[in-house]
């Protein structure tokens, strides 16, 4: 593992052993594409390390982000196969989240999105996932879907070992304060600025 | 997948299919960790979209980075088990690269560094895989261990559909002239800031 060390020590009682068994709130933010991929990397290394993978996408289309969840699925099924690893589950909103049976009804995306924040929540508290992906969970923020504070709070008092990656643009600034890592993702260069198309095996 | 419109069209001549199936130059730069993380969340879905994966790490310790590699050879046995995805390779200079078979000999970093981009070019022009993750690369490019003109020479004369991937700090201005998608990875809060140590499952 990385050598870093930490510039100052943190006066809080507690040892080395402790501090690294803290579990982290992630942000992924910024205009630039990469926010997703980033989470889904950091909770590839998760699987690896043991830690089952709750994974939530909060986007109108279940179509978007197959590649990962394919990947992921695999993993699952290698971890059933083997041991080695970490159950994953993964949920959607676009197909209605998979815990629940409805009709094809026109959706309420808001009603929707709350659904699954409260989903979230009953996973937390049950300690369910070492680490959570709540994908493209700032717009149900942004939008006032779910509440800012109530997910400040929730988060704030979750129990046991549970990291949280959350992505999207404009994350709210009160996640940003209460999160323990956030990375913003930088355009410098993309090939959609030179009238160039989204990429087999990379945009999708 | 994304619905995202090109400012411009190029006039190229090209039909947008075409377009859509050019391999990326990606370089992920920047002082922020996130940047390999993001490289293999990009190879994650290269592997689902059947793009075989090929990996090398130009650290000096194999110890680094194991939580992926676990994960990407879980993935490649996946993939001989079903036939879903794709193969995956997985080399590292802290071993002395897997292809190379050698005494436990002290090694000259430079000429290890060397050795493996000289497989790499092997690899682009038998058009091995879909997706290469050169990670960690700009330091041996940085410290003159492999030129970068050559390294841009041999990017642009690739053969085939192969998209190549390459993390690390400081990458050379040539390079990313050179790349097609440049993500810069912005430190806003890191929880070493505070004193806190790396976390199980988040940093490795």
């Amino acid at each position: 593992m990385p050598q870093g060390k930490p510039d100052t020590v943190p006066d809080d009682g507690l040892t080395t052993r402790q501090r690294r068994n803290r579990p982290l709130v992630v942000v992924h933010t910024g205009a630039m594409k990469g926010k997703s991929t980033a989470a889904f990397g950091l909770a590839l290394r998760g699987w690896s390390a043991g830690l089952p993978v709750g994974v939530f996408q909060f986007v109108k289309s279940a179509k978007w982000r197959v590649g990962e969840e394919a990947a992921f699925v695999a993993l699952g099924q290698s971890y059933e196969r083997t041991g080695e690893g970490a159950p994953v589950a993964w949920h959607k909103m676009g197909e209605g989240w998979s815990w629940i049976q409805r009709a094809g009804t026109e959706q309420d995306h808001a009603a929707d999105a709350l659904e699954g924040w409260r989903q979230i929540q009953r996973d937390l508290a049950a300690e369910r996932h070492g680490v959570y992906v709540l994908d493209e969970f700032t717009y149900p923020l942004k939008w006032g879907w779910v509440d800012v504070d109530e997910v400040v709070a929730t988060l704030a008092a979750r129990p046991g070992f549970q990291h949280v990656i959350i992505t999207g643009r404009d994350a709210p600034a009160a996640l940003v304060e209460a999160a323990d890592l956030v990375v913003e993702m930088t355009k410098v260069k993309h090939p959609m600025d030179a009238g160039q198309k989204g990429q087999r095996g990379i945009e999708w």
